[in-house]
């Protein structure tokens, strides 16, 4: 254990990753480089720092990288539709593949020989964080103390805390839920969501209100595409992060983008998670507004047949992956034409499109007017297009196969 | 034209397919013998009976299919989680499948040469009446009017009426949309719905109040699943037509069910269609949650991936195909154990899933303590699985690959 | 009828051809532009020009397409690995694109208003011409006089041709079967073909031997890929149709490409069709494997996975389609590192990998070494990706689901 | 490591089980039950019960496995012409789910608490036999010894021999190559093999000979099909391995079903192997023949579709899997009319085929007349068919859209 000189940790500022500071430097007898940022998660990012001197860190790392984060990887895989199990808006996941970059870049530029997070050997962020690193950089060192030590308690991380003199603060209102957060989304699990069949609890929440406590009123908003991202909101031409901000705010105050689902985990368990993702229920929902108006129908079904794929590899934490990218290629290449304008309506956790517009639309109102004139549609194509559509049904039912 | 003598022709009892039973008579000088189903459009189909013989029409079927239409066919479609597009449950495309067998079944048992029907040769269902027509008679000769004659406008086929004596019934309240209804849902297009840009008009929508004017109560129920099916509601057992029923009933006082969609036809077009499907929303929510326990991650992640080109064969109009068959081998095969209850809140347009439980549940609340004693789980497996799912892009990496 | 004032006419200076082109001058009373093209058919295409000539026609363009069908088609789809149902490597469909952008292109530069092809109404070609044609130029004319005229037989052909004073010039050697033919392939349907029981006749092959004919002693050749295409052969540098000529040539001396297969045509019906396919078929086994060494796993089964759509989409005519644009997209992002070299035996019919090599390979004859030193592999690390693996599948055996 | 009483181990009877044995009874103190079965490989099994005798097993397995191999699993992986990366016909892939359901039948037979296999940690076949395993018996141990002990080369097995008295035999004519057999192939890796560029030795090969030294007459054999499977060869009715048994045969006599391969393992690394899989080479080809003329279209490109999955989950060794099962429930849905003959020309490597017929065949020789009589098909169909078709492919054009 004695090769590891220098180590990059994942550093929230919480108990957890402080224990993990100290741990790593008794353990491994190394030096701890934190990287703290700031993905939206909603919390200050600079009272890390001072934290983290106190335990002795003399390279600390804390970047806002909300932009990034939202332009990169956010908007990217909307154009996707991504989806994961029907359900979920993939919030951790694609939060992941950031940190790790930003890790194993850390890494080099302090010449690190290993990083580290505080991900347990349960879940998927452990495999996300570690198939990142080793992707950018194959010959890196992994520390994952969740699977190492015994501290598997929050006693046990207590009385490590007391015997070590690291300071626990009493976070009044500390949710029991086990949470993660990004501007994406926010997740709970644990606690009672560990029982399927019992209801989650109204006060867990934190990024939106009930739709029973939302407005009485609805919202309205128009949001702008191009080249399927949304670039401005009501008019107002927005940075990446912005928008998503925006969109929580308003979704948020709409009791828009909660749901209670039972997924399943890459390491081969299922698992029920809340999540509350409002900015991103909005434009997935949006996203396929103006898509419908502006792809082609067979480009539009290929995305469909490949989207399940794309967000399993996301998921799985395959965002650092050939075949990530090569799936990306063939969805940015859709994405020329999407461009225009989408009307919403946002009510107690509904989304409704009100309308979409497009100078890229191939809607055509005039199609009746475009086909006399243009012979473009003849009623009486149809015919044959449905009597050779169905000749190989029809041979086989002649030759009495049955259906 | 002159070799046709008889044809069964889907009847509907209105003005359209009134005009059309005329039509036949006096240009194939042919008998017309009709078929007017309830498969719980809503509206009598009684009356139908007296329209015909006042046109003429000796043999009258007229036939309570909503058991049959919800058990044969929307049931097996919902255990295929089908989703057109992202956002249409495919409510129109699957009544087609259930008219043109009966139309067929009827041809042979009155000895008709053909069958027609009152679909335009623009939209998807002269697509789905013909296919499954020839797929199950492949001799069958089939009669569009509309692709044939020339009665292309309101007034003409008022005019029509005038000269042939068809008498014109005063509809109150009709609405001015094209409309088409069944026990799974009812559609809009036309009008102002031409516009893509154009907000649907409150005073449209006929099965379902507004979120907004949905109580300010929620309801609570409870479904039963049976090998991927709703066998009960709130504990009482039901028939599948009562099933879809009661959730449309339970779901249109809730607001829940509306979408407005631009969707992209079988013959080339995109459509603007609002949609409610009350019960059928609620229905694919449940069906993913009682899913999300039940079933293999593997399995719902290869039903996923086939679930796009199964939507797409059955909005095509390839019901009655091998194709669609074979598909509906494997969904069938693997809803076995998609046994046991889920809990839903309806609340203004929302459905949410408040739990789920099973006696084939997979869920293992108890994983922690299942995974000591029998060793299934032990975080330091995640290690190495995490290092070989590594391997091949850390070859890449250190073989210098860029991602 | 009267619409037309000039057509531009695929032409082979063949009978069939010849014969439309009096006809359209007839029947549409309009003038008549040829469009011969060498497309590597190993016919001469120059004749075509007085043939053209003394019909009348003056616009006749003759055009030596053989390097641009090659790079821009013929490659692209071989960087697919496409196969059309398991067997066909769709030479005949990858030549209509080409010839259907030029027809528009012509028609522009002409100031035609309408195309015309000799494609009959029963096969896929009048759909890849005509496709092809409305993608690129939606307001374009087809006429397609197979599907118009009542010249349904030879004799009826040979009768026009005699009333017209078209001469018919006595073909020795002419195949009694119907033939397509391209750089990439030549293909022979009809006559005792329609059987697919019956035995394909010897003496029906144009540009292989048989493998029985073929030399004792094998051929050996090494072929350089860079980004996916052959560019060098026995390290010799070479134009793209360059590449396709000599392989036809070395694998038709060989015995090499024969295929005998029934395929379905996108008009419904099933087809017996035998290929000669000669350098296509070295081609398809050596791109497998120079990617077998170059392109990380689940690229190439992302690959895999949508090959059979691509070859579809080709097969059905639609390469100018954003669908296939979009599949591109995906495959040549995949390309970059597909670059080295494969040795091949070729020797009576079989086409024998014997060695690749690749600066770009991802193999790694030293993993053992590899892994020791850099700790990629510990064997121990099996034992944790198995058990995780597994884990699905133990839950769901210890809760008593069968296999 | 005292929890274990007995073990069941895949016993060969050569030096590296046999070894086994001795260090399990000695590491874990338990009994050992070899099972030893004929699956085709080649080699007789009863020597293999001295063998076990000798080295103080009590309870000896010996199967004839031959039937249920062919017959349960190779048969059923045909009818979805499952190919891995393009080449593998999935020789031993196919062997290990059956090895693993005796494994573990025989545990529960002799009261066995765990399992053991031969299969290093660097390779597919430890993942087979303990997926299997797991899936059957989820509280199963599982030992694999060559993960766990330090006898990681030749010499140190034969010391480990000497030292515990273990007699070894002087195989003459033993291959220097890591090789495994069954009756679907026999595989060859290592040796010069681990260099991609290397050519395989002539010498290596066991069941076929080279094209080179194969008749000069041709061999032709007729296969009659029943539901996918084929169940006579030239008119002889044969059980399943009598099949196999009876094309490896004639396919190595003819030089048939030898590959040279690279190809991506489960474990993440690239491996170089040779197949000899004469048989199995025809099984394909005719396989696919015999679907041509009697699969529905849509169907069989459904079929190629599903295929690279299918494939892939049984090389990474799920067959023992919901998933694999859900999709052989497509696949076996499909082959109800997979019934006829192919005809086949066997020489010097190639695999031709000359003809194909069914009772069940969609073929339709008398399309022409078919059509005319039946109105099945008229050439002028074809202008709606591609009109339509073509319509969403204007639109965009006439708006503007560049391909």
């Amino acid at each position: 254990m004695s090769d590891i000189n220098k180590v990059v940790l994942a550093y929230s500022g919480g108990l957890d990753t402080s224990v993990i500071v100290k741990w790593l430097q008794e353990t491994y007898n190394c030096e701890v480089v934190t990287f703290t940022a700031d993905i939206g998660q909603g919390e200050e990012v600079e009272p890390a720092r001072e934290k983290a001197k106190s335990l002795g860190v003399k390279e600390i790392y804390i970047e806002d990288l909300r932009e990034e984060f939202t332009r990169d990887y956010v908007f990217p895989m909307f154009r996707a539709n991504a989806v994961y199990e029907g359900e979920y808006l993939l919030g951790t996941s694609i939060a992941r593949p950031l940190i790790a970059k930003r890790l194993v870049e850390i890494a080099d530029e302090t010449g690190a020989d290993a990083i580290s997070h505080g991900a347990t050997g349960k879940g998927n962020d452990q495999v996300r964080f570690e198939l990142g690193a080793y992707a950018l950089k194959p010959g890196i060192k992994v520390i994952a103390p969740w699977r190492e030590w015994d501290l598997n308690s929050r006693q046990k991380l207590l009385d490590y805390c007391d015997q070590h003199g690291i300071k626990v603060e009493k976070q009044k209102g500390k949710s029991p839920y086990s949470m993660d957060a990004n501007l994406l989304h926010i997740s709970y699990e644990g606690e009672v969501l560990e029982d399927p069949w019992a209801q989650a609890e109204d006060d867990m929440w934190r990024w939106s209100v009930s739709p029973e406590e939302a407005p009485e009123e609805p919202t309205i908003i128009d949001l702008t595409y191009q080249c399927g991202d949304i670039v401005a909101i009501n008019g107002e031409a927005m940075k990446a992060h912005e928008v998503l901000s925006y969109l929580n705010k308003v979704a948020g105050e709409n009791g828009i983008g909660r749901i209670d689902i039972v997924e399943n985990r890459y390491v081969g368990m299922k698992s029920r998670g809340c999540y509350e993702t409002p900015g991103g229920t909005i434009m997935l929902k949006a996203h396929r507004a103006i898509e419908s108006i502006t792809l082609d129908r067979e480009v539009a079904h290929l995305k469909d047949s490949i989207m399940p794929r794309y967000a399993e590899v996301v998921y799985n934490g395959y965002w650092w992956s050939p075949e990530r990218r090569a799936m990306q290629a063939l969805i940015d290449e859709t994405q020329g034409p999407v461009n225009g304008d989408v009307r919403l309506k946002l009510y107690k956790g509904n989304v409704t499109v009100l309308g979409r517009r497009s100078e890229d639309s191939l809607f055509d109102e005039k199609i009746a007017t475009f086909e006399e004139d243009e012979g473009a549609y003849d009623q009486k194509d149809a015919e044959g297009f449905i009597k050779l559509n169905a000749l190989r049904l029809r041979i086989a039912a002649s030759k009495g196969r049955k259906l």
